[in-house]
Protein backbone atom coordinates (compact mmCIF):
# COMPACT_ATOMS: atom_id res chain seq x y z
CA UNK A 1 0.00 0.00 0.00
CA UNK A 2 2.66 2.26 0.81
CA UNK A 3 4.85 1.67 -2.20
CA UNK A 4 4.77 4.40 -4.71
CA UNK A 5 4.63 3.00 -8.91
CA UNK A 6 5.63 5.24 -11.60
CA UNK A 7 2.76 3.76 -13.21
CA UNK A 8 -0.78 3.79 -11.42
CA UNK A 9 -2.05 0.31 -10.96
CA UNK A 10 -5.15 -1.34 -12.39
CA UNK A 11 -6.86 -4.72 -11.44
CA UNK A 12 -8.36 -6.58 -14.41
CA UNK A 13 -11.18 -9.31 -15.04
CA UNK A 14 -9.52 -12.10 -16.81
CA UNK A 15 -11.61 -14.90 -17.88
CA UNK A 16 -9.32 -16.35 -20.86
CA UNK A 17 -11.91 -14.95 -23.38
CA UNK A 18 -11.52 -12.47 -26.41
CA UNK A 19 -13.49 -9.41 -24.41
CA UNK A 20 -11.16 -9.56 -21.36
CA UNK A 21 -8.21 -10.42 -23.27
CA UNK A 22 -8.95 -7.27 -25.27
CA UNK A 23 -10.00 -5.48 -22.35
CA UNK A 24 -6.48 -6.41 -20.38
CA UNK A 25 -4.91 -5.20 -24.08
CA UNK A 26 -6.75 -2.02 -23.42
CA UNK A 27 -5.30 -1.51 -19.82
CA UNK A 28 -1.77 -2.52 -20.91
CA UNK A 29 -2.09 0.04 -23.72
CA UNK A 30 -3.37 3.16 -21.65
CA UNK A 31 -0.58 2.30 -19.47
CA UNK A 32 -1.22 0.74 -16.27
CA UNK A 33 0.53 -1.62 -14.32
CA UNK A 34 -1.88 -4.29 -14.49
CA UNK A 35 -2.66 -7.38 -11.50
CA UNK A 36 -4.98 -9.74 -13.54
CA UNK A 37 -7.92 -12.34 -11.70
CA UNK A 38 -9.46 -15.01 -12.97
CA UNK A 39 -11.96 -17.11 -10.84
CA UNK A 40 -12.24 -20.79 -10.74
CA UNK A 41 -15.98 -21.30 -10.05
CA UNK A 42 -16.65 -24.61 -10.82
CA UNK A 43 -16.75 -24.21 -14.99
CA UNK A 44 -17.10 -27.25 -16.58
CA UNK A 45 -14.43 -27.14 -18.62
CA UNK A 46 -10.57 -25.93 -17.51
CA UNK A 47 -9.72 -24.82 -20.98
CA UNK A 48 -10.23 -20.98 -20.54
CA UNK A 49 -8.52 -21.24 -16.93
CA UNK A 50 -5.42 -22.09 -19.21
CA UNK A 51 -6.13 -19.68 -21.59
CA UNK A 52 -6.05 -16.96 -18.89
CA UNK A 53 -2.31 -18.29 -18.08
CA UNK A 54 -1.37 -17.93 -21.88
CA UNK A 55 -2.69 -14.42 -22.29
CA UNK A 56 -1.30 -13.14 -19.09
CA UNK A 57 1.74 -14.61 -20.20
CA UNK A 58 1.76 -13.30 -23.69
CA UNK A 59 1.45 -9.49 -21.70
CA UNK A 60 4.02 -10.26 -19.26
CA UNK A 61 2.11 -10.43 -16.15
CA UNK A 62 1.91 -13.91 -15.46
CA UNK A 63 3.62 -13.13 -11.88
CA UNK A 64 1.16 -10.79 -11.14
CA UNK A 65 -1.82 -13.05 -12.79
CA UNK A 66 -4.11 -14.89 -9.80
CA UNK A 67 -6.36 -17.75 -9.71
CA UNK A 68 -8.77 -17.28 -7.47
CA UNK A 69 -10.82 -20.43 -6.25
CA UNK A 70 -14.41 -20.08 -5.55
CA UNK A 71 -16.61 -22.20 -3.67
CA UNK A 72 -19.17 -23.61 -6.30
CA UNK A 73 -21.78 -24.10 -4.14
CA UNK A 74 -22.99 -20.72 -4.86
CA UNK A 75 -23.37 -20.55 -8.29
CA UNK A 76 -24.19 -24.68 -9.16
CA UNK A 77 -27.71 -23.25 -10.81
CA UNK A 78 -26.21 -22.28 -14.03
CA UNK A 79 -25.89 -24.69 -16.64
CA UNK A 80 -21.84 -23.31 -17.13
CA UNK A 81 -21.60 -25.21 -14.24
CA UNK A 82 -23.78 -28.02 -13.15
CA UNK A 83 -27.21 -26.67 -14.60
CA UNK A 84 -28.89 -27.79 -17.43
CA UNK A 85 -27.11 -28.29 -21.16
CA UNK A 86 -25.90 -25.24 -22.81
CA UNK A 87 -28.09 -24.01 -25.77
CA UNK A 88 -27.00 -24.40 -29.50
CA UNK A 89 -27.52 -23.21 -33.28
CA UNK A 90 -29.81 -20.00 -31.50
CA UNK A 91 -29.59 -16.73 -33.85
CA UNK A 92 -28.48 -13.61 -32.77
CA UNK A 93 -32.75 -12.54 -31.95
CA UNK A 94 -33.52 -15.74 -29.91
CA UNK A 95 -30.30 -14.85 -28.20
CA UNK A 96 -31.11 -11.17 -26.86
CA UNK A 97 -34.81 -12.21 -26.13
CA UNK A 98 -33.95 -13.97 -23.24
CA UNK A 99 -31.70 -13.98 -20.30
CA UNK A 100 -30.31 -17.92 -21.40
CA UNK A 101 -29.50 -20.73 -18.99
CA UNK A 102 -25.61 -19.62 -19.10
CA UNK A 103 -26.18 -16.70 -16.96
CA UNK A 104 -24.30 -17.38 -13.42
CA UNK A 105 -26.18 -15.86 -10.99
CA UNK A 106 -24.48 -12.62 -9.83
CA UNK A 107 -21.39 -13.45 -11.50
CA UNK A 108 -19.84 -9.91 -12.13
CA UNK A 109 -20.83 -8.77 -8.91
CA UNK A 110 -19.00 -11.17 -7.38
CA UNK A 111 -16.13 -11.06 -9.60
CA UNK A 112 -16.03 -7.28 -9.15
CA UNK A 113 -16.11 -7.56 -5.29
CA UNK A 114 -13.43 -9.71 -5.33
CA UNK A 115 -11.62 -7.70 -7.52
CA UNK A 116 -12.70 -4.26 -5.11
CA UNK A 117 -10.93 -6.10 -2.19
CA UNK A 118 -7.80 -7.20 -4.22
CA UNK A 119 -7.10 -3.21 -5.49
CA UNK A 120 -7.89 -2.45 -1.67
CA UNK A 121 -4.80 -4.44 -1.04
CA UNK A 122 -2.41 -3.43 -3.81
CA UNK A 123 -3.69 0.04 -3.55
CA UNK A 124 -5.34 0.20 -7.28
CA UNK A 125 -8.18 2.45 -7.92
CA UNK A 126 -8.92 1.16 -11.36
CA UNK A 127 -10.52 -2.06 -11.97
CA UNK A 128 -11.26 -2.82 -15.75
CA UNK A 129 -14.06 -5.72 -17.08
CA UNK A 130 -14.97 -6.96 -20.48
CA UNK A 131 -19.07 -6.05 -19.80
CA UNK A 132 -20.39 -4.93 -22.98
CA UNK A 133 -23.84 -3.93 -23.49
CA UNK A 134 -24.40 -4.80 -27.70
CA UNK A 135 -23.52 -7.98 -28.37
CA UNK A 136 -24.07 -9.36 -24.52
CA UNK A 137 -26.08 -11.79 -24.76
CA UNK A 138 -28.95 -10.53 -22.33
CA UNK A 139 -26.70 -11.00 -19.37
CA UNK A 140 -28.47 -8.13 -16.98
CA UNK A 141 -24.88 -7.90 -14.69
CA UNK A 142 -23.07 -6.38 -18.00
CA UNK A 143 -25.04 -3.33 -18.73
CA UNK A 144 -23.73 0.35 -18.40
CA UNK A 145 -26.21 0.71 -15.41
CA UNK A 146 -24.86 -2.39 -13.75
CA UNK A 147 -21.40 -0.63 -13.64
CA UNK A 148 -22.33 2.25 -12.50
CA UNK A 149 -24.20 1.20 -9.34
CA UNK A 150 -21.13 -0.45 -8.98
CA UNK A 151 -18.71 2.15 -9.07
CA UNK A 152 -20.83 4.06 -6.94
CA UNK A 153 -20.99 1.37 -4.51
CA UNK A 154 -16.70 0.49 -4.21
CA UNK A 155 -16.86 4.71 -3.40
CA UNK A 156 -18.82 3.61 -0.59
CA UNK A 157 -17.48 0.62 0.31
CA UNK A 158 -14.11 1.32 1.08
CA UNK A 159 -10.96 3.35 2.83
CA UNK A 160 -10.60 5.09 -0.74
CA UNK A 161 -13.55 6.02 -1.23
CA UNK A 162 -13.62 7.49 2.56
CA UNK A 163 -10.31 8.82 2.25
CA UNK A 164 -11.52 10.61 -1.26
CA UNK A 165 -9.75 8.60 -3.97
CA UNK A 166 -11.86 7.74 -6.29
CA UNK A 167 -12.79 4.06 -7.31
CA UNK A 168 -13.54 3.82 -11.22
CA UNK A 169 -14.72 0.74 -12.83
CA UNK A 170 -13.39 1.02 -16.46
CA UNK A 171 -15.57 -1.45 -18.75
CA UNK A 172 -13.92 -0.23 -22.33
CA UNK A 173 -15.97 -2.64 -24.41
CA UNK A 174 -19.23 -1.55 -23.34
CA UNK A 175 -20.54 -0.13 -26.46
CA UNK A 176 -18.45 -1.97 -29.19
CA UNK A 177 -20.24 -4.71 -30.85
CA UNK A 178 -18.15 -7.93 -31.47
CA UNK A 179 -16.21 -7.04 -34.41
CA UNK A 180 -15.52 -3.67 -33.08
CA UNK A 181 -13.81 -5.35 -30.17
CA UNK A 182 -11.63 -7.95 -32.14
CA UNK A 183 -10.82 -4.75 -34.76
CA UNK A 184 -9.60 -3.15 -31.49
CA UNK A 185 -7.64 -6.43 -30.20
CA UNK A 186 -6.23 -6.64 -33.45
CA UNK A 187 -4.71 -3.30 -33.18
CA UNK A 188 -3.18 -3.60 -29.51
CA UNK A 189 -1.93 -7.03 -30.48
CA UNK A 190 -3.86 -9.77 -28.96
CA UNK A 191 -3.58 -13.22 -30.15
CA UNK A 192 -6.48 -14.15 -30.43
CA UNK A 193 -5.10 -17.73 -30.92
CA UNK A 194 -4.56 -17.99 -27.31
CA UNK A 195 -8.33 -17.29 -26.45
CA UNK A 196 -11.31 -19.06 -25.50
CA UNK A 197 -14.79 -18.44 -25.99
CA UNK A 198 -16.87 -21.55 -26.78
CA UNK A 199 -19.22 -23.07 -23.87
CA UNK A 200 -19.14 -26.48 -24.96
CA UNK A 201 -16.04 -27.92 -26.40
CA UNK A 202 -15.19 -31.58 -27.20
CA UNK A 203 -13.33 -33.63 -24.79
CA UNK A 204 -10.36 -32.88 -26.41
CA UNK A 205 -10.55 -29.09 -26.12
CA UNK A 206 -12.23 -27.75 -29.18
CA UNK A 207 -14.60 -25.28 -29.65
CA UNK A 208 -18.16 -26.45 -30.39
CA UNK A 209 -18.90 -23.74 -33.08
CA UNK A 210 -22.95 -23.74 -32.33
CA UNK A 211 -22.93 -22.27 -28.65
CA UNK A 212 -23.97 -18.40 -28.71
CA UNK A 213 -20.31 -17.82 -28.12
CA UNK A 214 -19.11 -19.20 -30.86
CA UNK A 215 -21.54 -18.41 -33.03
CA UNK A 216 -20.65 -14.35 -32.34
CA UNK A 217 -17.27 -14.86 -32.50
CA UNK A 218 -17.40 -16.65 -35.80
CA UNK A 219 -19.86 -13.96 -37.02
CA UNK A 220 -17.60 -11.45 -35.93
CA UNK A 221 -14.24 -12.75 -37.77
CA UNK A 222 -16.20 -12.89 -40.87
CA UNK A 223 -17.49 -9.53 -40.54
CA UNK A 224 -14.03 -7.76 -40.51
CA UNK A 225 -12.56 -10.01 -42.86
CA UNK A 226 -10.39 -11.83 -40.40
CA UNK A 227 -9.83 -15.23 -39.64
CA UNK A 228 -10.01 -16.61 -36.78
CA UNK A 229 -6.97 -18.34 -35.85
CA UNK A 230 -9.14 -21.49 -33.39
CA UNK A 231 -10.16 -24.68 -34.70
CA UNK A 232 -13.94 -25.32 -34.57
CA UNK A 233 -16.21 -28.66 -34.89
CA UNK A 234 -18.55 -26.67 -36.74
CA UNK B 1 -35.74 -22.55 -7.68
CA UNK B 2 -39.33 -23.50 -8.99
CA UNK B 3 -40.23 -24.95 -5.29
CA UNK B 4 -43.06 -22.98 -3.39
CA UNK B 5 -42.24 -22.04 -0.18
CA UNK B 6 -44.97 -21.05 2.30
CA UNK B 7 -42.55 -18.56 3.63
CA UNK B 8 -40.62 -16.02 2.31
CA UNK B 9 -36.71 -17.23 2.08
CA UNK B 10 -33.60 -15.12 3.09
CA UNK B 11 -30.40 -15.44 2.87
CA UNK B 12 -28.23 -14.39 6.29
CA UNK B 13 -24.81 -13.82 6.46
CA UNK B 14 -23.94 -15.03 9.77
CA UNK B 15 -20.49 -14.58 11.57
CA UNK B 16 -21.46 -16.27 14.89
CA UNK B 17 -20.90 -12.65 16.48
CA UNK B 18 -23.16 -10.83 18.33
CA UNK B 19 -24.74 -8.50 15.72
CA UNK B 20 -25.28 -11.30 13.10
CA UNK B 21 -26.88 -13.91 15.58
CA UNK B 22 -29.23 -11.12 16.76
CA UNK B 23 -29.74 -10.65 13.01
CA UNK B 24 -30.31 -13.99 11.98
CA UNK B 25 -32.94 -13.90 15.08
CA UNK B 26 -34.84 -11.01 13.32
CA UNK B 27 -35.38 -12.74 10.24
CA UNK B 28 -36.78 -15.83 11.83
CA UNK B 29 -38.63 -14.22 14.17
CA UNK B 30 -40.20 -11.83 10.99
CA UNK B 31 -41.23 -15.06 9.77
CA UNK B 32 -38.31 -16.06 7.18
CA UNK B 33 -37.36 -19.78 5.88
CA UNK B 34 -33.45 -18.37 6.50
CA UNK B 35 -30.72 -19.67 4.67
CA UNK B 36 -27.08 -18.91 6.62
CA UNK B 37 -23.55 -17.82 5.25
CA UNK B 38 -20.66 -18.11 6.99
CA UNK B 39 -17.37 -17.17 5.56
CA UNK B 40 -13.83 -18.51 6.23
CA UNK B 41 -11.28 -16.07 4.52
CA UNK B 42 -8.35 -16.20 6.46
CA UNK B 43 -9.38 -15.23 10.09
CA UNK B 44 -6.59 -16.01 12.55
CA UNK B 45 -8.83 -18.03 14.63
CA UNK B 46 -11.22 -20.53 13.96
CA UNK B 47 -13.64 -19.85 16.85
CA UNK B 48 -16.37 -17.50 15.20
CA UNK B 49 -17.02 -20.43 12.87
CA UNK B 50 -17.36 -22.78 15.46
CA UNK B 51 -19.73 -19.93 17.15
CA UNK B 52 -21.75 -19.58 14.34
CA UNK B 53 -22.34 -23.64 13.66
CA UNK B 54 -23.47 -23.44 17.45
CA UNK B 55 -25.94 -20.28 16.71
CA UNK B 56 -26.94 -22.12 13.28
CA UNK B 57 -27.89 -25.19 15.59
CA UNK B 58 -30.10 -23.06 17.90
CA UNK B 59 -31.91 -21.82 15.40
CA UNK B 60 -32.55 -25.65 13.79
CA UNK B 61 -31.02 -24.22 10.23
CA UNK B 62 -28.22 -26.80 10.46
CA UNK B 63 -28.99 -28.09 7.07
CA UNK B 64 -29.03 -24.41 5.51
CA UNK B 65 -26.32 -23.08 6.70
CA UNK B 66 -22.94 -22.87 4.33
CA UNK B 67 -19.86 -22.15 5.38
CA UNK B 68 -18.41 -20.91 2.49
CA UNK B 69 -14.15 -20.41 1.82
CA UNK B 70 -12.67 -17.38 0.23
CA UNK B 71 -9.26 -17.28 -1.16
CA UNK B 72 -7.22 -15.33 1.58
CA UNK B 73 -5.25 -13.74 -0.65
CA UNK B 74 -8.02 -11.24 -1.53
CA UNK B 75 -7.73 -10.33 2.16
CA UNK B 76 -4.12 -10.36 3.58
CA UNK B 77 -3.63 -6.48 4.11
CA UNK B 78 -5.91 -6.96 6.76
CA UNK B 79 -4.72 -7.57 10.78
CA UNK B 80 -7.70 -9.88 11.10
CA UNK B 81 -6.17 -12.45 8.89
CA UNK B 82 -2.10 -11.31 8.26
CA UNK B 83 -1.63 -7.80 8.88
CA UNK B 84 -0.61 -5.84 11.91
CA UNK B 85 -1.63 -6.56 15.47
CA UNK B 86 -5.12 -5.82 16.61
CA UNK B 87 -5.17 -2.76 18.34
CA UNK B 88 -6.19 -2.40 21.92
CA UNK B 89 -7.39 -0.84 25.02
CA UNK B 90 -8.94 2.28 22.60
CA UNK B 91 -11.40 4.33 24.23
CA UNK B 92 -14.51 4.68 22.22
CA UNK B 93 -13.32 8.00 21.13
CA UNK B 94 -10.57 6.80 19.20
CA UNK B 95 -12.15 3.79 17.92
CA UNK B 96 -14.62 6.36 16.13
CA UNK B 97 -11.67 8.15 14.92
CA UNK B 98 -10.03 6.28 12.26
CA UNK B 99 -10.94 3.65 10.04
CA UNK B 100 -8.84 0.41 12.28
CA UNK B 101 -7.01 -1.73 10.87
CA UNK B 102 -9.33 -4.51 11.88
CA UNK B 103 -10.90 -2.93 8.56
CA UNK B 104 -10.89 -6.12 5.88
CA UNK B 105 -10.87 -5.08 2.64
CA UNK B 106 -14.71 -4.36 0.75
CA UNK B 107 -14.97 -7.17 2.86
CA UNK B 108 -18.80 -6.35 3.55
CA UNK B 109 -19.05 -6.40 -0.67
CA UNK B 110 -17.91 -9.34 -1.19
CA UNK B 111 -20.20 -11.09 1.92
CA UNK B 112 -22.91 -9.03 0.27
CA UNK B 113 -22.26 -10.39 -3.23
CA UNK B 114 -21.71 -13.98 -2.62
CA UNK B 115 -25.47 -13.99 -0.61
CA UNK B 116 -26.56 -12.76 -3.51
CA UNK B 117 -25.45 -15.19 -5.59
CA UNK B 118 -26.76 -17.41 -3.45
CA UNK B 119 -30.35 -16.05 -2.81
CA UNK B 120 -30.36 -16.70 -6.53
CA UNK B 121 -29.68 -20.03 -6.21
CA UNK B 122 -32.18 -20.90 -3.48
CA UNK B 123 -34.44 -18.37 -4.99
CA UNK B 124 -34.97 -15.75 -2.26
CA UNK B 125 -35.60 -12.30 -2.66
CA UNK B 126 -33.99 -10.85 0.81
CA UNK B 127 -31.06 -10.72 2.61
CA UNK B 128 -29.94 -10.16 5.75
CA UNK B 129 -26.62 -8.30 7.27
CA UNK B 130 -26.19 -7.29 10.67
CA UNK B 131 -24.11 -4.10 9.59
CA UNK B 132 -24.70 -0.92 12.16
CA UNK B 133 -24.05 2.34 11.93
CA UNK B 134 -23.98 3.39 15.42
CA UNK B 135 -21.36 1.47 17.16
CA UNK B 136 -19.86 0.12 13.78
CA UNK B 137 -16.40 0.98 14.35
CA UNK B 138 -15.50 3.01 11.35
CA UNK B 139 -15.87 0.64 8.66
CA UNK B 140 -17.26 2.39 5.69
CA UNK B 141 -19.25 -0.64 4.51
CA UNK B 142 -21.67 -0.61 7.44
CA UNK B 143 -23.11 2.50 6.52
CA UNK B 144 -26.52 3.24 5.62
CA UNK B 145 -25.58 4.56 2.12
CA UNK B 146 -23.20 1.59 1.32
CA UNK B 147 -26.47 -0.64 2.24
CA UNK B 148 -28.81 1.43 -0.22
CA UNK B 149 -26.09 1.22 -3.27
CA UNK B 150 -25.90 -2.48 -2.83
CA UNK B 151 -29.71 -2.80 -2.82
CA UNK B 152 -29.92 -0.87 -6.17
CA UNK B 153 -26.99 -2.91 -7.64
CA UNK B 154 -28.61 -5.87 -6.71
CA UNK B 155 -31.42 -5.34 -8.76
CA UNK B 156 -29.55 -4.21 -11.99
CA UNK B 157 -27.37 -7.01 -11.66
CA UNK B 158 -29.34 -9.72 -11.47
CA UNK B 159 -32.35 -12.33 -13.04
CA UNK B 160 -34.38 -11.15 -10.51
CA UNK B 161 -34.45 -7.67 -10.93
CA UNK B 162 -34.59 -7.80 -14.49
CA UNK B 163 -37.73 -9.84 -14.32
CA UNK B 164 -39.46 -7.25 -12.25
CA UNK B 165 -38.92 -8.87 -8.42
CA UNK B 166 -37.61 -6.70 -5.57
CA UNK B 167 -34.35 -7.70 -3.96
CA UNK B 168 -34.43 -6.68 -0.50
CA UNK B 169 -31.30 -6.16 1.84
CA UNK B 170 -32.25 -5.29 4.96
CA UNK B 171 -30.06 -4.66 7.75
CA UNK B 172 -32.38 -4.26 10.56
CA UNK B 173 -29.59 -3.20 13.14
CA UNK B 174 -28.58 -0.32 11.51
CA UNK B 175 -29.74 2.51 13.22
CA UNK B 176 -29.41 0.66 17.03
CA UNK B 177 -26.57 0.99 19.14
CA UNK B 178 -25.13 -1.85 20.92
CA UNK B 179 -27.20 -1.82 24.11
CA UNK B 180 -30.36 -1.92 22.10
CA UNK B 181 -28.98 -4.91 19.72
CA UNK B 182 -28.39 -6.77 22.70
CA UNK B 183 -31.94 -5.94 24.15
CA UNK B 184 -33.65 -6.98 21.11
CA UNK B 185 -31.65 -10.70 20.98
CA UNK B 186 -32.46 -10.81 24.46
CA UNK B 187 -36.52 -10.16 23.62
CA UNK B 188 -35.85 -13.11 20.66
CA UNK B 189 -34.42 -15.20 22.59
CA UNK B 190 -30.70 -14.97 21.14
CA UNK B 191 -28.36 -17.31 23.24
CA UNK B 192 -25.28 -15.16 23.38
CA UNK B 193 -23.45 -17.34 25.00
CA UNK B 194 -22.99 -18.95 21.72
CA UNK B 195 -21.61 -15.76 20.18
CA UNK B 196 -18.02 -14.43 19.46
CA UNK B 197 -17.09 -11.15 19.63
CA UNK B 198 -13.20 -11.18 20.12
CA UNK B 199 -10.52 -9.75 17.77
CA UNK B 200 -8.00 -11.22 19.87
CA UNK B 201 -8.77 -14.33 21.68
CA UNK B 202 -6.26 -16.50 24.17
CA UNK B 203 -4.63 -19.57 22.86
CA UNK B 204 -7.71 -21.63 24.65
CA UNK B 205 -10.32 -19.57 22.92
CA UNK B 206 -11.07 -16.87 26.29
CA UNK B 207 -11.77 -13.56 24.56
CA UNK B 208 -9.49 -10.35 25.26
CA UNK B 209 -11.42 -7.83 26.90
CA UNK B 210 -8.96 -5.61 25.73
CA UNK B 211 -9.78 -4.79 21.50
CA UNK B 212 -12.51 -2.91 20.55
CA UNK B 213 -15.09 -5.44 19.86
CA UNK B 214 -14.55 -7.10 23.32
CA UNK B 215 -15.15 -3.22 24.89
CA UNK B 216 -18.48 -2.46 22.82
CA UNK B 217 -19.42 -5.54 23.57
CA UNK B 218 -18.57 -5.37 27.49
CA UNK B 219 -19.86 -1.52 28.24
CA UNK B 220 -23.52 -2.54 26.19
CA UNK B 221 -23.97 -5.66 28.41
CA UNK B 222 -23.25 -3.62 31.34
CA UNK B 223 -24.88 -0.09 30.32
CA UNK B 224 -28.24 -2.54 30.25
CA UNK B 225 -27.83 -4.40 33.69
CA UNK B 226 -27.19 -7.45 32.07
CA UNK B 227 -24.75 -10.02 32.43
CA UNK B 228 -22.49 -11.35 29.76
CA UNK B 229 -22.74 -14.66 29.62
CA UNK B 230 -18.67 -14.84 27.99
CA UNK B 231 -15.31 -15.02 29.81
CA UNK B 232 -12.91 -12.54 29.05
CA UNK B 233 -8.91 -12.45 30.10
CA UNK B 234 -9.73 -8.82 31.13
Amino acid sequence: MEQTFEKKQAVVLLSGGLDSSTTLAVAVNQGYFCHALTFLYGQRHQIEIDASRKIAQSFNITDRHRIIRLDPQLFDSSSLTAGPPVPLDRDQNEMSRHVPSTYVPARNTVFLAMALAYAENVGAFDLFIGANAVDYSGYPDCRPEFIQAFEKLANLATNAGVSGQKISIHAPLMNLNKPQIIQLGLDLGVDYSLTWSCYNPSPDGIACGRCDSCIIRKNAFQSIGEVDPIAYQF
